[in-house]
C-alpha cells in the first residue's frame, strides 16, 4: 500500500494513477502543499520596475508603433518574472504605462474590465469617458469603470504618459470579460479644465437629487491633485497641532472613495496616496492580497520582503500576496500612489493582515 | 346589541364601557377611523412664519433673556397651530430661531437629538463641536449629531442669529433622550476660517485613512455655502447644454451627505438645498413625512395643500404629512433650504410619494 | 431682565412672551428640562393587565358587540394609565386581546401599520393574508405586515382570543398610516394546516429561488410553536452540556427573523420568546425603546422599576423606555413572549442598554 | 513602422521587442483578443464524469491509498480537461469524490479554502467541525465554511462516498490561502443524529438570541434532505394548485441560505438544489461564472453548448462561464444539486446572465 506521503509503489497503484489520469481525475493528496500551503505563498515576486526605463522605451514604442483601432492602445505592462508567459503584474492586477504621441486619439470602446489613470507627470490628454472629456494631469486619479466607452487624444504638440491600472488578471482568470468597439475617434474633442461629471458630482459631501441611489462605481471620473495634496498636507498639519489624522506617525494617507457608498471606487480596485514625512518610516504589514505601488515624488526606499530597493520618482514596484513591505522617507518627503485588489479580498472575506509586534 | 358604528345601547353595553376603562382597556372600533385613516391627516398644518417677524421677536429676546447653563439656549421655537401645547413644527421635526449677541457664549452639552444649524445671514459665531471651533457664515449648514459636546460664542461685537433644526419632537415622543451638561464656556475660543474636521474630511471622494469605518452621522461639520452655490449653479448650467443634472425642467437640487454611506447626514434628518430657476416651478408632491423648509434666497411661492403663499427671503414653512406642496420662482432665482424626516420613513419603510397626474 | 430659570418679571419681557405666543412661537428655555431630560423620562408607566380580566371582558364583548365592517375588529387595546386619553399600551406600540365568537369573520382590510397575533391560548380562527389561510393555533406567532390584506374567521363553535400587536401609536404620531377596506367577507375558507407561504417559505435556511431579493418584511406568515418550543429546550440543553447556547444562565430566547435578510420580521417591530428555567432570573436591564409582554406559560415575577409583579398565564405587562426591568422564575419554567420597538430604535440608532454592575 | 496586427518589421522594432522583454515589459496590443475577448472564451470545457466510474475508481483508492496525517484526505478531484495540468473543475470551483473505508478516520484541519460536502447516496459518516459532530447522510448539503476545523469518521464496517467543494482554484490563484493541521484523530467521536449547531439553528425563521449578528458563512452545518425534499415537493404542488412558486413551468429549485443574512452560505459559493417534473425543461441561460452539477435522482439530458449529455444518478458535469445550458427531464422526475461561484460574481459585479429569446 502507497503511503499519503507517496513511498512504496505497486503495479495497482500505477495502475490506478493511470485511470486516474485516463478518466479527468486528480488525486488531492499529491497536490496539496502545493494546493493548500500553510500561508500565502506566491508565484508572483516583488519587483521594482524603474521610471527611466519603463519611459524610454515607451517612447521608443510611440515611434515605431501606431496606436489604433485592433490594438487600442500603446499600452506596455509590467510583466512580473515569477509570472511568466504573463503580462500581469500580479495574479489580479494588470500595471501598464500608456504612450499617446502629440495629436494622437486612442479609440473608444469598453469592456467589463475595471479601470484607472494616474498620471505621475505631463498634460495635454483627455480620456472621454461615455462622451464626457476629462482632462488628465500631473497628480490626478481618473476612473474608467467596468463598462464604460471611454478613448484618449492628446491636444498638445507633446508625447504624454501615464500609468493604466486594470483588473485585466482577475477577470482573464475567472471569464468574466466582455468587449465593445466604439469610435473609431473619441466623440467629444472639447477639452474643459473640468468635466461634465465632476461639475455634478466632484463636492464635498453634496449629491445630485437628479442621482440618488447607490452606484456600483464613483460617479466621480477625476480625482484632481489639488485636493489630494491638501488632504495629505492637512493630515500632517494636524498631526502637528497634536490632533489624531494620520496612520501613523509621520504618515498621511487617504483613498479614493466613491461618494454614493462610501467603499472603494470600484469592485475589484482600491486607490489611495501616502505621504510620509522626511524621516518617517511605517511599519511592517504582511496582507492578503496584492498591491502596486508608483512614488509620485521624492526618494526613499522599499523592504520588500528581506529586500531593501531605492526609489526615485516614477519608479513602480509589486507587493505579492503576504510579502511583508515597509517605506521609508529619508531625507525628504516621500508621496507614492498605490492601488491593490483589496476589496475583492474584503467581499470574499480572504482578507487578514499581520503586523510583527501587534496582535494578529 | 350595539352596531359597531355606536349606535344602539343598552344597560349592558353601559357597563361593558365602564368595565373597559376602570380596566384600562379601550375598543379599538370606537377610534378606528380616527387611529388608522385612508391617508394621513396630520394635525399639524401647513404654515408660514415671517422671517421679519421671528428676527424683531429673537432680537428683543436677545436683550431680555440671558443666555446660560440652564436654559443652554437662547432659541425660540416654531410652534405648529395645529399642534397646540407643543413647540414643535410637525410631529418629529423641531425649527427655531436661535439668536446670539455680540461676545456672548452658549455652553457646551450633548444630546440624543440629532441638531443641526442653517445660517440664513450674518456670520460672527463659531459652534465649538467636541472642541473643534467650526465658523459659522450665510449659507452654510452645519452638523451637531446626537451625543456631540456643542456650544457657540459670538466673537464680534453684533448679534447672529441662525436656525436650528433637531429631531426634539421624535426623541420626546419616543423617550430616548438623554442630556449631559458640559463645559459653562466653550473648550476653545479659536476662530479658524476653517475646522479641523473639514481638514480632514471635506474634499470630494477622499477618506482618511485613519477613519475608514461607516460613520452614523457625518463627520463633515459644514457644509459650505460656496460648493452649495456652485453644485446647484452647474446643475443648471449643465441642464442649459443639454445634458441631464436637474430634478426637473428649472430645478436644480442637491442633498448633504454622509461621505461615510453616501446616505444623510443624521439617521432622522434629511437635509437638501433647492435652486429654481425664475420662472420655474415644481410638480406637485404629496409624501409622507414632514419637512421644513426656509427661503436663503429670492422669491417666489409655495402652494401648501390648496393655499398660495408668497414667500420672502428667510420665511420659513412646514409641510405636514401628505399635504400637496409645489413651489414657483417667479421673476428671479429662487433659493431654499429644506430638512425633513425623510430619513425615518425611509429606514422604517413607511415612505410614499405621489404624485398626480404619475402613476402612483 | 429675566433669569433663563424663569425668575424676575418685567412689561418688557411680559409682552415678549405674549408676542412669542401671538406669532406661533415657543421659547426653548423654559421646556428645556422636560423637552430634553437628563434620560428618558416616559410619560408611560410600567403596567400589568391579568389575562382572567382581560378574557372576560372580551367575552362580554362578544356577546355585545358585533364585529363587522366599519369597526372592523372585536379588538380591545390596552391603555397605558401613564397615556391617558389614547389606546397605546406604550407611544409606539399597540397591544390588544381581539375576540372572535365561533363561525364569525372579520372582514379584509390592509393598512400601513405593522400587525401580528400572538397565540396564548385556542385554536379554530384561520388570518387570510392576501388570499393565503393562515391556522392560528396556541403559541404561533403570525405576521400581517404593513399593506398586506388580512382578515380572520372562526372555522367552529366556539369563541377564541388571542393577541394583536401593532405600531399604531407611532404610525398616528408620525402621520404614515393609509388604510383600504376589502372583501367584506375573507376570500378564501379554505382551513388547511399550513398556508402556502409557509409550505415556500418555513424551513430551515432554503429559499425559493423564485423569491431571492431581500424582503421588507419576513414571508414566514406563522412562526409555528412546534419549533419555538423545541428552539428553546434545546438551549437548555445544550446548557446543560455545557455548550454555549442561552442569553445567560437558565435564560434561552429565540427572536422571529425575517429568512430573507436576518434581521427583524418587521421594519418597527421585533418579537421574541423567553424561557426561564425553574430558578433563574435575568439581569437588570435599562433598554431604550419599550415593549409588552406576555406569559405563555408557568408563573413568576417581574420586577420594573422598584415594584415586583407576580405574573400568571396569559398576563401582559409594558416596560416604557429606560425603566429597568428583570424576570424571576420561581417554582417553575417560564415562558414568555415578548415584543418592542427595537428595530425602530436601532435603525434610527437611538437603541442603548445599561446593565448596573456591568460596564455602560 | 508595424501595424498593430503585427505586421511589418525593422530591426528597430525587433529591438523594441527584444528591450521590452528584457525588461519584463509585455506590450498589450499583441496579446489584447485573448486578454479581453469579446465575450467570456474558457480553457474550461463542459465535461461530464460518470458517477459509476468516479466510484469505481475511488473504492480502488480505498484499498491502495491510506488517508491520514500529511495527504489529510482521500479525495479525488475532477479535472477539466481545458485546464490540463491542473486538478481544477472550472478556474474558481474544485469538485472532487472523497473516500472513506470502514472505520477509518480522515484527520481534523483547517484551512481559509471555504467547502462542503454533498451525499448522493450513502451514510455512516460524521464531519466534526470544530468540534460538532455532524451526521452525513443521503441528501444532506453540509458546510465546513473557511478556517472551521474539520475531519470526518466513519463510524461504520462499510466505506461511504460523497462529493466535496470548494474555492481551492480561485483561492490559490489569488494567493489567499492559510493552512493549519488540527488533531489526528476526530476531537469528537460521538454520533449523534443531529449537530449542536442545528440545534441551536437550523428551525424556520428563529435566531437564538446569543448570536445576533450578521455571520459570513451559515452556522447551519447540514441542511437536510427531508427539508430540501420537501420544500421542492411543495412548489410543484403549489404550481398545480394555480400559486407562484415555481423558477419556471415544472422547474422548482432552492437556494441554501445563510440565516443570519439571507444571502449564500458562504462568501465564495452558492449551493442549489434543482428539480425537473417529468417531461419539463429548463429554458437556455448563458451566466458568467462557472458551476458544477451533480444528478442527485432520476435520469435526463443536459444541452452544454450544442452537445445534449445523457445522465443518470451520480453523474457530474460542469458548465464553464457563458457556455449556454438547459436541462430537460425525460419520463422521470429529475433531481439535481448545483454548486457555482456566483457570489463571486455578484459580490465583484461581474454577473450576466443571457437567455435567448428574452431581452438581453
Amino acid at each position: 500500500m502507497q503511503q499519503m506521503d507517496g513511498t512504496a509503489d505497486t503495479p495497482e497503484l500505477e495502475q490506478l494513477y493511470k485511470d486516474f489520469e485516463a478518466n479527468n481525475m486528480t488525486p488531492l493528496w499529491t497536490q496539496l502543499g502545493d494546493l493548500m500551503p500553510l500561508q500565502p505563498s506566491p508565484a508572483a515576486i516583488p519587483f521594482v520596475w524603474r521610471w527611466k526605463v519603463l519611459h524610454d522605451i515607451a517612447r521608443r514604442a510611440g515611434h515605431l508603433v501606431p496606436v489604433g483601432r485592433g490594438g487600442e492602445r500603446r499600452a506596455i505592462a509590467l510583466a512580473n518574472p515569477g509570472l511568466p508567459g504573463t503580462a500581469y503584474a500580479t495574479p489580479t492586477l494588470w500595471a501598464a504605462i500608456q504612450w499617446l504621441e502629440g495629436h494622437e486619439t486612442a479609440p473608444e470602446h469598453r469592456h467589463s474590465q475595471n479601470a484607472f489613470r494616474f498620471v505621475v507627470e505631463g498634460e495635454g490628454v483627455w480620456t472621454v469617458v461615455n462622451g464626457d472629456p476629462v482632462r488628465m494631469s500631473r497628480g490626478d486619479f481618473l476612473l474608467t469603470p467596468g463598462w464604460n466607452f471611454h478613448g484618449h487624444h492628446n491636444e498638445t504638440d507633446q508625447p504624454m504618459a501615464w500609468i493604466d491600472g486594470l483588473d485585466i488578471p482577475l477577470s482573464h482568470y475567472m471569464d468574466v470579460g466582455f468587449f465593445e468597439f466604439g469610435s473609431e475617434r473619441v466623440t467629444d474633442y472639447a477639452t474643459p479644465d473640468i468635466s461634465r461629471s465632476e461639475r455634478l458630482w466632484a463636492y464635498p459631501g453634496l449629491r445630485p437629487l437628479s442621482s440618488l441611489d447607490p452606484l456600483v462605481s464613483s460617479p466621480i471620473p477625476a480625482y484632481r491633485w489639488e485636493y489630494t495634496d491638501r488632504a495629505l498636507a492637512e493630515q500632517l498639519l494636524l498631526e502637528d497641532e497634536g490632533h489624531p489624522a494620520t496612520v501613523e506617525q509621520g504618515h498621511a494617507a487617504v483613498r479614493f472613495s466613491n461618494p454614493t457608498t462610501g467603499g472603494d471606487v470600484m469592485p475589484t480596485i482600491r486607490a489611495e496616496f501616502h505621504r510620509l514625512r522626511a524621516g518617517a518610516a511605517t511599519q511592517t504589514r504582511h496582507e492578503v492580497g496584492s498591491s502596486v505601488w508608483q512614488v509620485f515624488e521624492g526618494s526613499g526606499t522599499a523592504v520588500l520582503g528581506d529586500v531593501e530597493h531605492k526609489l526615485e520618482k516614477g519608479d513602480l514596484f509589486v507587493v505579492p500576496s503576504w510579502v511583508p513591505w515597509s517605506l521609508h522617507a529619508n531625507g525628504e518627503q516621500f508621496d507614492l500612489f498605490r492601488f491593490s485588489d483589496a476589496p475583492v479580498m474584503e467581499r470574499l472575506h480572504f482578507n487578514r493582515t499581520y503586523i510583527p509586534g501587534e496582535n494578529k
